[in-house]
């Protein structure tokens, strides 16, 4: 099966390196290819930032559906565009939020989440809210280190990010924790070491989902509401987006 | 006051009609003017639909904010880029399925939404859990009408969104109707005669919100989570959202 | 429109005051007066305050039914009576608690709610989950001042609920906090300045979204669980209830 | 014990009534006593009704308190007053919808409440939230009989009820039913027999779980939010509250 | 009436003091009768010790089944085998942890537990999530002292619980609380005395709600989801459950 | 990997059966054994026959710590002995109730499920709102066959599932069906293929999720409350189970 996995911001440097955390935990037969946008911010810590990214992200469906893509990872912890993307195909797509929510709750009875900014909290707050997991999750924390950092500054985040986790495990009766951004993807076994109990990472996660779904036979329900969009016209710099039908 | 109705889709004999029924129940001192963005899909039935729309939605509130509007409304059922454009800007943002959601509860305990499409069921399911009004809200019922035979085929539109608030009246013990699409600001008079009940419209809800939240010198909270994004740079198509900095 | 803003303990100081508060933001259109009953506590601290001050209440929107009234406001923040009163009128009726927490989820994604006594928490948690918003709410919190100490020894009471204030801003993770009495509807810009994030208090709320639901022309359904009581014999002291039949 | 049975309306056969079936439960060291407000609604059918129902309970309760009583059971389905009334007194305070609740989740899983007019579903519908049984009751019934037919109109009204239950036994996957008025208090036992499954009644669930506390040497906390009031002025005709001060 | 109170562990200590306990609050016609099962655990603490508990509970029902008792009750406080065990009789059959939340919730409006060990803790939460008194209990606490201890260490064991129930008390704005083991029988009284609000324990409460639905001519329901079980073949070591079939 | 599928119940027909769908899924690396208690019940259909059956499977689990099993499916649709078996284990153990509420959110946005028996409805109800999925399952169906039926007379319960599972797409506004019944994992390719949406068994679910945990390096954490039990004594026949330790 070939997944791809769509980094949602335009980071190459993020991509690669969420590519090969992917890759690390691809089964055999899974081939994995890692995309962003052309267009679109170069890292996602805002409502405005993950709207605007939603764009990109559809974008790259509609190509791999071109692409004969299997299966589909979202890498950025607020899931831009889960719903819509999942319209496009039949292709199962996973978000890297929901997928290691659904992964914590399989290993514990409650996690916390270890995330970037605060501001960033709430998204993950409305997620967990949709996903049904509120109850599951303790808290949602913040590092206070702004997503990019993590590819420039990476051992002082990797710093906090653990000095975070310490207190998650100490103070919040938990059995695991999550990583809230798609840029830890290479930090988890380092951060699991120091803290000793599960760290779970969407992006491995995700791709671990998409494998098991796919294994089914299973992809997205076309039949209700995750159906394909019902074609129209749309205007100006989205008009090739007109009449846009299921290419499978 | 400045009130901007953002209309999410592009056809403008919609954004002309909202603007109507907006300016219908305006405050005197309050002039509205309705726009759509340039660029997106002509109606809204999915979330790909709304996804794509939700980035017009956001550089609609960027040029009001060089236009020094003082409230917006986002004028189609699914509440697109709401959090998105609040974080944007001073002035308080409505969404108007939020409106309506509001409404309803203000002046009865139970209430049923009527929208177009059924597979649009979902994307208010979704508002009501987020926004707290899960248990207020008794059915989503569709009448199966697309959004655009409202502007086409506006009597059988008509007929049948009676016929489903007359079902709801009579079997979903409610005290009110939400009317589930931005198309529909103009049936609501005749609507609410028809069946006999309040019958409330997002659109002229979220101008009276507005107002109310201008009214009382309060605008979006930009302490904490919907804080204006860090600027940052964005890439291709969207570069010219780089740097974006508060303009007041 | 004559908008009455009742004032249900008999503190007429405190109904002068609220009456001024309402005054400042209400439209030009609107007329506000503010009455009190002339029977019940002279502030409300409890449920027990509460369930006596009810009878004023409804009282008052009886008295305002014969005058032509438009709009009610209850002006405490347990809103006492609230569901009665609506009962009683085709106008709307606003609870200030109802209306706070209406106000602070349109410019905030989490608020806190400051009140006075400890003991009066349990009755705004009880409005949030009946209204909706037990999760937008992150933390109910009292400066632990009986409601009378706004009237007769201000400058304490306003200090004590600023060092609250500033508590919940700092370490809540909110956008907006609640103020929890009517009795500090003089307060709220003071506190606002002090403070440095919005702050929302119910009575200047409750004005203009009475003025909202006014302007769309709507009132309190009279279809289902909030229509007129049926009418029937009252005994004793509340003789004069009887037969009360709608007046409009 | 003296138990004291407050019939929240001012029908005395009702009350008559009410007794009789507290003390068919009664334990043998039970005293139970029957009262009713001497001013107040002739029956219980609004939010109207209950809140001025509230102040007749709350006055019973004061006069228990100089009577030694040692717990109280308010005897209509809304519970009206029941938070207040708790406030006033060491002895435990039952309601009979609570009452009815707790013993329905002792005996089955999930259980539907018939009650006589389709208006008074809401309230137990805000019941059933706070008291935190709103996932084990199926559905809220309505036979549509006005309360005082149970006593003028029985055998019509006792018709309709069971229809009702039979209907509720057949389609909501339910192990019980609820009768959800004092008014059928003596009809338990009938409706029982032709209806083949449990059915519960609050007036004699409550004298129980009065027992119950009592039996443990319980009663209402008078720590944190059930304390007594504070003791304050009250005006007019509530000034004999004034200085209420904890009998006890 | 024969009331049979099973402790699910086999520390013959402690079922001992448990029948005790029950007897000191039981009605003067109950016969209280304490047994154990003759294999399983000495104590639990665990979801594995319940889950081999709730074996040697079942054969206790059954055995109670055949020398005609009226009611059961399950006294560790985890409630193991409840739902099972209510199949197995037309009786009621009580969970101690169910009866404390119960009696608590009938006492005050909120309420914290203290438990032995806090791995026990999340079995706490998941029962207080079925229960529907998830919004009731604050915190779920714990001494962190093994069950046994109070059997072998009373004093150190009784002290560190003091002194987590003053936590409770002074920080969780509760007005009761509910301990959560049913070892912890005989210190009810002595904890209240140095706490200062009710405190509420399992086994008592369950005996007197046991007597409560006996006392109403009640029992489990065997309409619906709480019938008997079908009656069928076990294998091995089990066989002796074959074909099962109701005594009564 | 090894990975153990547990039939709670002692048929061996169906463990067999259960082997054979968890093999045509698993991936090449996974070896896959099937196992059944050597004492149970022949059929799981009631809260009874599930405790009773919770034993048998942690014995399995047990002996497959013995073995080196590497990941646990417990393949009974209500997870008898879950939480217990996860105590037991650094391996991920997954129950088939749960793998399919997950799977199934990850393809749909609301799912239905069809179940054997109605009386079993409860459990899967009770599992829903503890795993956080209550709002993502829109209804619980029984087709009303007992299990075996599922053995021995397979046309005539395949045609009940079938018609049930067309009930629920045409009238659940649901995207996926979930099959409530380890006895039906050899059905389900038959069944989508006659209903038209995707259908989701869980034993296959179950082993794709246990294949991501293990793929992940992940298992189930024994930081906090899925720790191993705490090693004690146990009595009588369950002797064998005291001062267990973990084996790795």
């Amino acid at each position: 099966m070939h997944l791809r996995v769509i980094n949602p911001n335009t980071t190459s440097a993020m991509t690669a390196k969420i590519g090969e955390a992917a890759r690390r935990v691809g089964a055999p037969g899974t081939r994995i290819s890692a995309t962003q946008p052309d267009s679109g911010p170069v890292s996602i810590e805002s409502h405005f930032d993950e709207a605007i990214s939603a764009v990109g992200v559809l974008e790259e469906v509609l190509t791999g559906e071109r692409e004969d893509v299997d299966a589909y990872v979202i890498a950025c912890f607020g899931d831009p565009g889960l719903m819509a993307a999942r319209e496009l195909t039949r292709a199962p797509v996973i978000g890297i939020a929901e997928a290691a929510f659904h992964m914590a709750t399989l290993i514990s009875t409650r996690f916390s989440i270890v995330t970037t900014l605060g501001r960033t909290g709430i998204i993950a707050e409305h997620l967990l809210e949709n996903y049904g997991f509120r109850h599951h999750c303790r808290r949602v924390r913040a590092a206070e280190i702004p997503v990019l950092d993590l590819e420039e500054n990476g051992s002082v985040a990797m710093s906090r990010i653990i000095d975070e986790c310490r207190r998650a495990r100490d103070e919040d009766s938990i059995g695991a924790i999550v990583l809230g951004c798609g840029g830890m993807a290479d930090l988890t076994g380092a951060i699991a070491n120091e803290v000793g109990l599960p760290v779970i990472e969407g992006v491995t996660a995700a791709v671990k989902l998409a494998e098991a779904v796919v294994g089914l036979g299973l992809g997205t329900s076309k039949y209700g509401d995750l159906a394909f969009p019902r074609p129209k016209a749309f205007t100006g710099r989205f008009e090739r987006l007109s009449g846009l039908a299921p290419s499978r």
